[in-house]
C-alpha cells in the first residue's frame, strides 16, 4: 500500500479536452485516479458549452468548476483558493501549446499528451513557456511507465548488455489501413495536418517508439534516413515509415511505425543488442522481458519477480503472474508526476522521477520533422 | 467514457480489513476507484486502533470515519446521513461472516472477498444473513471480470463449442513452495486452519478455478474425487490438490491447484472442449482467447477486437493490443456491483450483471469441504 | 558428421507392416534412413501378396526380398548370408507378439512400435521371448529421442529440480473427436479392441505420456486412479482418460490423454515440479525446454545451445534455432538402436543407450490394464 | 507413402565438399537421403587426399568412387555407366563456379548451395554455364521448402492478402558476435572475402531472407538503400545490414540481417501486410503460419491442418502437431529437384517444382553487391 500512498491528500487536477467520444481523456482520468494521487476537480472537456457541461457531468465535475473556455478556466482556477494544482492537456496536437501556455504562465503544472506539439516551431515555443514557468511539465510517453521498460533501462544502464550495437524498434497498427468512418473523431484529427502536425504515423506512434528507444538505451541519435508513405489514397500524412538510425558511437538501428499493417493491433516492440546480451520487450504482453546473455539461455524476466530490480518493483502493485497493463503503466507516469509535484510543493530538491518532459517533447517533434525532411529528399540522411 | 460513467456520483464505500501490509485491501481500493464508481469514505482497516488510524491516514480517510471496531463502524455508518452504502470485506476468511453480518443486517451492501467463509457451516449462515437482508452481497471472484472470460462464457452459451465434453482447469503458484518467512502476513493466515478454514490451496485458489470453470461452462458438477497433499513439512492445510470431476450429462474434467509448483506465478488456465470446438484462456496473458473449431484453424480472439462479442467489449476500456489486466478485471466486478447497487437504489428490477454472489460462495466452500472429505477417504468420489 | 556415422556400413533392416496407406511404416523408414545407419533390404509390408509387392516396389525393395508372410521372411532372411540383422515391426498391436517372436527366436533384432502388445498377457510373453533370445529388442517410444527430453532427464538426474513433488503430463489430440471415415485405416484398427488391445487413447498415446514421464523423472509409480470415457457413441475403447498417480516417496501427478479434445493436434506436454525448480517441455515446439529455478527467472533452453548438456547435444544435428522435429527424434531412437546393435555385433559390453525396451513395453501395457481396471471400479486406486 | 516414393529407384548422387568438420555437407546428405530419392555414390569431399578418403569412408562411399580432385571426379563419373546423375556442390562460395561448371558441361545436374557464387561476375558466368548445359541447376534456398512458406506463397498468390503494401523480413543470428575461434572452419571462410565474396551477413543469410521474401510475395524490387556494418573489430565483411526496399507498384519493405544480434539463434522471420490481410512466419517454429484478415482474428494455420492448402500438404509427411523442421524442408528442395530430374530423364516437359535456380542465384548476388554499393555511397538508393 505504502509506496503509492501519500498522507497529504490527492493533488487537485483539471483537464482540458477529453469530452464525450474522446478516448485519451478517459485514459488520463483513469491513470490519474488509479493510485488515488490526483482528484479531478475542474475541466474544460470541450470547447462547445453544451458538450462541455454534459461531459463534465458524466465524470462528476461540479458545474461550478466546469468550463468551455480554457483561458477562463486557467484564470479562474489560478485565483481559487483550492484551484487546480495541475492540468491534463488532452486536446489535439495543434492545441497543446495554446492550452498549456495558459496554465504554465499561472504556475499550474501541465501533464500533456504527446506529441508535445504538431510542429517543431511550436515545440520550441512550448519549451520557452516551460522555461519561463515555475510549474512543471510532464509529457505522457506512457510506455516508459511500464515496470519492465524501466527494468530494461536499468539493465542497459548497469552494463548487462555491454556496448549496444543495435536497436530495432517498431510500432505497428492497422486501425488506419482503410479510410476511416467519418464519425471516427480520433482518426479524423490524427489524419489532418492542421491538427496533427507534420507527422501522421510518425507523430502519433513513431514518437512513442523513438522515445521508448531513447529512454531504454540512452543512445544519442546522430542521423536518420526515412522513407515515408501514405498508403491510403487521399491521406495527407504518412501512415507508414521506415527509418534507419545512426547513433553516436557507431550503434545502428531501425524504427518502423505503421498504421496500415493489417493484423497488428498495438505492436510496440523494442529489441536491443549489445556486445554482452540482447533484450526484447513487447507492449502487447508487457509483463515479460526477454534477456539473453551472449552464449546463455534466454531468460523471461517477469514484472516483480525475485530477479527483477527494485527499479521495476517500485512500479508494480501485484505479484508477478497477475498481469498489469496499459493503465497501470500510464498511472505510473501520473504517479511520478505526483511525486515531482509534491517535491516541488515541499520545496525539496526535485529528484529525477524519470517522467518524460519538455526536452523529450522537443526531440520527438524534431524526429518527426527530420523524417519528413529526409523522406522528401529521397530518404537522404538528415543530421539530428 | 460513457459506459463506465454515472451521473449520480460515486457510491459511498467503507472497508473492513486491508490495513498496512495487506495486499488484497489495496487491490479492492484500486478496483473500486478505477472507474470512479465508488468513493472510499470510511474504514476499519485494522482491529488495532493505532494501526487502523495509521492505515486510514495513508489512504486519506477522514479520522472521523476511521474505526478499529467493525461493529461500531456498522452501527454508526448506518445512522449517518451520508453513511456508507456498501462495504468491502477484506479480512481473513474466518472473519467474513461476523463482519458481513453486521453490515447486512443494517442494509449495507457487502462486497466480500473469497472464499465466502472458511467453513461450509459459516457459508450457510452467511447465506441466511443475505437472505434476511435487503442489501446485496457480492463475492469477488475477480477472474470472472476479465472481458475474455465473459467472451468464453458467451461463446459456450451460444453453442459455439457444441456439447461440452471436457474441462481442464488449473491454478498453479509457487509462492508457498517453502516455509514462508515469519513476517509474511498473507502466508501466515492462509496456512492457518483457524483463519483460512478447511482448505489451503483449495480454498485460496481452488475456489477461483472452480468458479471460473462454472462461470464459463455452466456445467453442473455431480461428483468429485480429490487427492490433497501438504508438501511442505508441518503445513496444516493442503498446498496441492488434484481433483477429478464428473458433470451432469457426462462431461468430465480435472481441476489442479497448487501453491508449490516451482516456477509458476499465477497460472490460472482454463481449457474447455466440446463437440464442435475447444477454447483456452490464461490469466497470465488475459488479452487473448484461443478458440479452435474442430477441423479449423486456432483463432486468437483479442479483447475488444472486431470479432469479440458485445459482452466482452462492454467491459473493456481500450482498443485491443493495449493490454488490460488484473485491476481492470477486478474493477469490472466492482463496476457490475455498482450497477446492481444503483439499480437497487432506483428500485428498478435488478438485472443479472453476472457478479458472483452468495450462492457461488456457498458452492465454493462446499467444493473445498468435498475435496477434504474425498481426500480423507482415499480420493473416493463425493457427491456434490 | 562423425557422431552419426559409422565405418562399418549400414545395418541391414527388414520391415513387417507399413504397406500402402500406413503412416507409421513410413515414419520408421525415414527414421532408419535419416542418419544412414540402416538400409532397408527386405520386407513383408502387407500380408496381402499384391499389396505387399506393390508396397515393396514403391520403397525400392528387391522383389526377391519381398514377402507377404512374415514367418517365411524370418526363416529365409535368417538363412541368407546377407540377411537382415534387424526388423522393424509396424503392424497393429495384436500382431506385435507373433511377428516379433519369429525374428527374436532367429537372433534378429527387433525394433517394435508401441504399445508392445495389446494385452499384458502378450507383453509378458514378449518379454519371455526377448529373454530367451540373443537378439535385442527396442520399443519406439520415440518422444524419448528428442534432445531436450534427454536434457530434461539429465537435469532431473543431476538434481537441478531437487526432490520431485509433482508431475503433470498430458497428450491431447482431436483426430477421433468424431466417428472416423470408414476408409481411415489408422483409426479403424486403433478403435478395435481385437487389434488395439485393452486401451484406446490410453494404449495409443497414454503409453507415450506414461513412458515420457517415467523416462524424464525416474519416479516409480505406486498406484493410479483412472476415469476413462468413450465420448464417441459406439466406440468400444476409451477415447479420453484422466489418471491420478501416486509415486513412491510421496510425489503426485496426473496424466491426461484424449483423442477428442477439439483443437488439439499432438499436444504432448510434460511438466515436472521439484523442491528447487520446475521444468516444462512440449512436443509441438520441441526445440525449447523451459526451466525455472524457484525464485529465479524462467530460462528457455534451446536444443544444442551453449547451456545445453552434452547429453542433448549428442543427439542434435544442427545449431540451435534450426528446428529439428519428430523425424529427427525418431531417428535418434534408431540411432541408439544402431549403436546397441553394433556394440552387440562387436561383442563389447552393451552400454545403456537409453532406448526404451521390453521392460518399458510391459510396464506400458500394465499401465493400460491398470487404467481399465481402475475405471471399471469407479476410479478406485489400483496398485502397480 | 506414395507422394515421396518412386518406382524407378534413387537418383545417383555425388558430392563435392562436405568433408569432416563441415556442417552443410552433412545437411545435404541427410536431405538427399530422407525421402529415399537420392543415393550418394561418389564424392570429392575434400581436396586433401587423406581427408577426402577418411571423410568418404565415414559416409560409406566406395573407395573407388572417392576423389580429391573434382575435375577428375566429373570426368570419370561422366564416363561411368552408372555414374552420378547429379552432384551436390557444398564448397565455399568462391569455388561454386569452378566446381559446378565441370559437372554442368558434362550433363550432370547440379544442386548448389547458396549464394550461387561470391561475386556477381561469377554468378553471370554460372548462368552462362547453366544456359549452355542440358543439365539442371538447383540452388538450395532451403527455407522455401518449408510447407508453410509454400502456404504463405499460395495465399498471397490467390489474393488473400489483397495488394501487398509492406514486407518486413529479417534474419538475425549471434554466432559471429565475437571473433570466432581459430578452428571454426565455418566462420573462417564465411568472414574471408576471398572465399565468401562481397557479402558477409548479406551473402550468407541476407540472400536467404531476400529469396524468401521474393518467393512468398512475388514482388519485384526496384531499388534498395543499405547501411552495412562490421561490428567486430578487424572483420573484412559486413556482419549486419539494414536495408530499405522499394518495390514496383509502390510496396515498401525492410530487410535486416545480422550475425551479431546477441541472443538470436536463427531468427528468420517474414511478415507481409496487404490491403486485406497480414501474415507472419518464423523459421524457429516453422509449423505455424499466422494469418490475420483485416478486422478478423489472427488464425494459426498449422502444417497439414484441415485448412492448409494442398500446396503445403503435398510437402508434409506427418499430421499437424508433429513438428517437421529444417531437414524436412531441405529434403523438400531435394525432393523437388528429384522430380525435375526424373521429368527431365523421362523427357516429359518440366513442370515448375518451385525449386530456386540460377536466376534466383544471380539475383541474390546482385542483391549483395547492390547492398555493398549502396552502403559505400552512404546508403543511397541503388536501382536493381
Amino acid at each position: 500500500m505504502s509506496r503509492f500512498a501519500d498522507r497529504t491528500g490527492p493533488i487537485r487536477l483539471g483537464m482540458v479536452g477529453g469530452g464525450q467520444g474522446a478516448m485519451i481523456g478517459s485514459v488520463h482520468r483513469i491513470a490519474a485516479r488509479l493510485d488515488g494521487q490526483f482528484r479531478l476537480v475542474a475541466g474544460a472537456l470541450s470547447s462547445t458549452p453544451d458538450r462541455a457541461q454534459a461531459s463534465a457531468a458524466e465524470v462528476g465535475l461540479d458545474p461550478d468548476r466546469t468550463y468551455s473556455d480554457f483561458v477562463e478556466m486557467a484564470k479562474r482556477e489560478a485565483r481559487l483558493k483550492d484551484g487546480i494544482e495541475a492540468v491534463s492537456v488532452v486536446v489535439p496536437n495543434h492545441m497543446h501549446l495554446p492550452v498549456a501556455r495558459e496554465f504554465l504562465k499561472r504556475g499550474i503544472h501541465v501533464i500533456c499528451d504527446k506529441p508535445v506539439t504538431g510542429t517543431l516551431a511550436d515545440a520550441k515555443k512550448m519549451k520557452a513557456a516551460v522555461d519561463r514557468s515555475d510549474a512543471l511539465f510532464f509529457l505522457t510517453h506512457n510506455y516508459t511507465g511500464y515496470p519492465l521498460v524501466r527494468e530494461a533501462r536499468e539493465r542497459v544502464a548497469r552494463g548487462d548488455l555491454g556496448d549496444i550495437r543495435l536497436v530495432q524498434v517498431e510500432y505497428a497498427q492497422d486501425w488506419l489501413a482503410e479510410v476511416p468512418a467519418r464519425d471516427n473523431k480520433q482518426a479524423a484529427w490524427r489524419t489532418d495536418p492542421t491538427k496533427s502536425g507534420a507527422g501522421g504515423a510518425t507523430g502519433d506512434i513513431g514518437t512513442h517508439a523513438w522515445n521508448l528507444m531513447r529512454f531504454v538505451t540512452g543512445l544519442v541519435p546522430q542521423a536518420i534516413a526515412a522513407d515515408l508513405q501514405s498508403f491510403v489514397l487521399g491521406r495527407a500524412l504518412d501512415d507508414n515509415a521506415h527509418v534507419m538510425i545512426r547513433f553516436d558511437g557507431g550503434a545502428r538501428g531501425t524504427l518502423w511505425c505503421s498504421q496500415v499493417a493489417a493484423g497488428e493491433e498495438n505492436g510496440l516492440r523494442l529489441r536491443v543488442y549489445g556486445t554482452k546480451a540482447g533484450l526484447e520487450w513487447r507492449q502487447e504482453n508487457p509483463n515479460q522481458l526477454f534477456v539473453t546473455p551472449l552464449g546463455g539461455a534466454k531468460a523471461i524476466v517477469t514484472r516483480a519477480s525475485a530477479v527483477t530490480t527494485d527499479v521495476a518493483r517500485a512500479l508494480t502493485r501485484m505479484p508477478p503472474g497477475h498481469p498489469e497493463g496499459f493503465f497501470e503503466a500510464f498511472a505510473n507516469i501520473y504517479g511520478a508526476a505526483a511525486k515531482a509535484i509534491r517535491a516541488a510543493r515541499a520545496g525539496t530538491g526535485v529528484a529525477d522521477f524519470l517522467v518524460p518532459g519538455i526536452d523529450d517533447g522537443v526531440e520527438g517533434v524534431a524526429f518527426v520533422e527530420a523524417c519528413v525532411r529526409s523522406s522528401s529528399r529521397n530518404a537522404a540522411w538528415v543530421q539530428l
